[in-house]
């Protein structure tokens, strides 16, 4: 697992997301699922209405994420369907099989690092963040930056971001934080957010994070729970700034009901962003781009 | 250590922060000196210019957080100094001894917790807030709250906040979020001002966080340096909301240089806070309020 990590830092540091790195992201899958066949299938209590959780431990005792029972499915055709994604044919894929193939390769990613090494938190959500840049790079068809320049009378300089995809002179710039779970922190997506629409002006970055899940799992009791607060995010895209989507790959219900609210926060799944027809092939056609 | 812990805890869950947590702050300061007399002082390699730093090491090869060898004095000394603070006496201190004095109690009880639990921080957060709570608690004569009501069209609830001290109908309301450090995650306190001054109009709350330090232990080469991130300090000033002052105990120059720029970002040390002449106190003066 960890020569597969290595061996995709050195491709994306070296060529970023694009085909070079396709190679790499199979094999590290491959390594995912090998340390997980290894792993006994640990039952969770879920708190979460019409969610089912399992955890996976390792012989050492350490053990994984909650994993979504209905949304993990079979790792092999998961891989070879997130790798067809990548190679162009998102749009030969239902929205709900590119949320469970993209769900379970990630969570699968995450997991096998938790149950080979403890307390490290930050190998995960690099790997999950170089996972969605390779997608969306895919579907987009242009490469991420992680910095803008910012030219403002006597202030000038590189301003650091999360993942910008940029789409051209007048068209669509999107500002794509990659977050595994986000609880209070989000606040500082909608800040970032805030900065680029004072610095670029209002409208001309379109943000929307993708988060692999909010869930919490208590040591103790094995019980899973959501943690939401879908109160504060009214509070924020109201006050602070207003971001296109919110993206999960395991969405929490809570979130889902802020469609329907109005003004409504729009939280999507992965498969919806990426499908035929989704909300990404929507934006690029409404502005004349290829998809 | 512990003990003295869930004792002021008890009492700040029970009274808040006034006189009746004054006993408990004393004892928790003198568990805190019964644990670091046993430590080793271990020097380390500072990379930042004009201070030096030390840690303690305790007996299970626990280390503390840095120390700065200026700013640490006397702990016994601090201790009746912090007290005497917290007894209305403010005025008969300097700021640059009441930032020592602070800075001493702070470092010492995070440090106490450093070398006897591994691996925890929240504890250390946690105590830090409240021995600041209780400053401010005793300068401004008000209890804080810690949640807003909000109460807009529709939309009704309560918003949980940093510290609030509210000063009165027309007169200001302090909003002091309590760090132990900030790095990037400093965004967020510019985030929920920003909240505030929509929700409730731009300038009703003065936002001014209380941070301990930004120094960072490299736990292989001993080398302390400080994550300072002035820069986008500025942009966030500029384009997030105004923060009335950043006050710090440890105060990096990078942040101080911050003054001198237009527009400023007025950083400051708790002494020049708190002390006779100080900041908190002009303010009251200007708003005719006892001090």
């Amino acid at each position: 697992m960890k020569t597969a990590y290595k061996d995709l830092q050195q491709k994306v540091n070296r060529c970023g997301f694009g085909p070079e790195c396709h190679s790499s992201i199979r094999a590290m899958i491959k390594a995912a699922d090998t340390v997980l066949s290894k792993c006994d299938r640990l039952p969770l209590t879920s708190t979460i209405p019409g969610k089912a959780y399992f955890a996976l431990e390792g012989k050492s005792g350490l053990r994984s994420r909650p994993i979504n029972s209905s949304l993990f499915a079979s790792l092999q055709e998961s891989a070879d369907r997130f790798l067809d994604i990548l190679n162009g044919n998102r749009r030969a894929h239902s929205s709900d099989d590119i949320t469970a193939a993209v769900y379970t390769v990630a969570v699968a990613c995450c997991a096998a690092i938790d149950v080979i090494s403890k307390s490290d938190r930050k190998t995960q959500g690099t790997l999950f963040e170089w996972l969605c840049a390779a997608l969306i790079r895919a579907t987009l068809r242009v490469c991420p930056t992680r910095s803008l320049e910012v030219l403002n009378l006597d202030l000038r300089g590189k301003l650091p971001t999360d993942f910008i995809f940029d789409m051209g002179s007048e068209k669509p710039k999107f500002h794509l934080p990659v977050k595994t779970s986000t609880r209070e922190r989000i606040i500082q997506v909608w800040a970032h957010q805030r900065v680029l629409d004072g610095v670029y002006g209002a409208g001309r970055f379109l943000a929307m994070p993708i988060i692999l899940t909010e869930t919490k799992l208590d040591a103790k009791t094995l019980a899973v729970t959501e943690i939401c607060l879908p109160w504060q995010w009214r509070l924020y895209q109201m006050h602070i700034a207003s971001l296109w989507n919110v993206c999960y790959l395991d969405a929490p219900g809570e979130y889902l009901k802020l469609n329907n609210v109005f003004p409504p926060v729009r939280v999507v799944t992965i498969g919806d962003m990426l499908a035929k027809d989704g909300h990404i092939e929507q934006l690029l056609l409404a502005h004349g781009l290829p998809y």
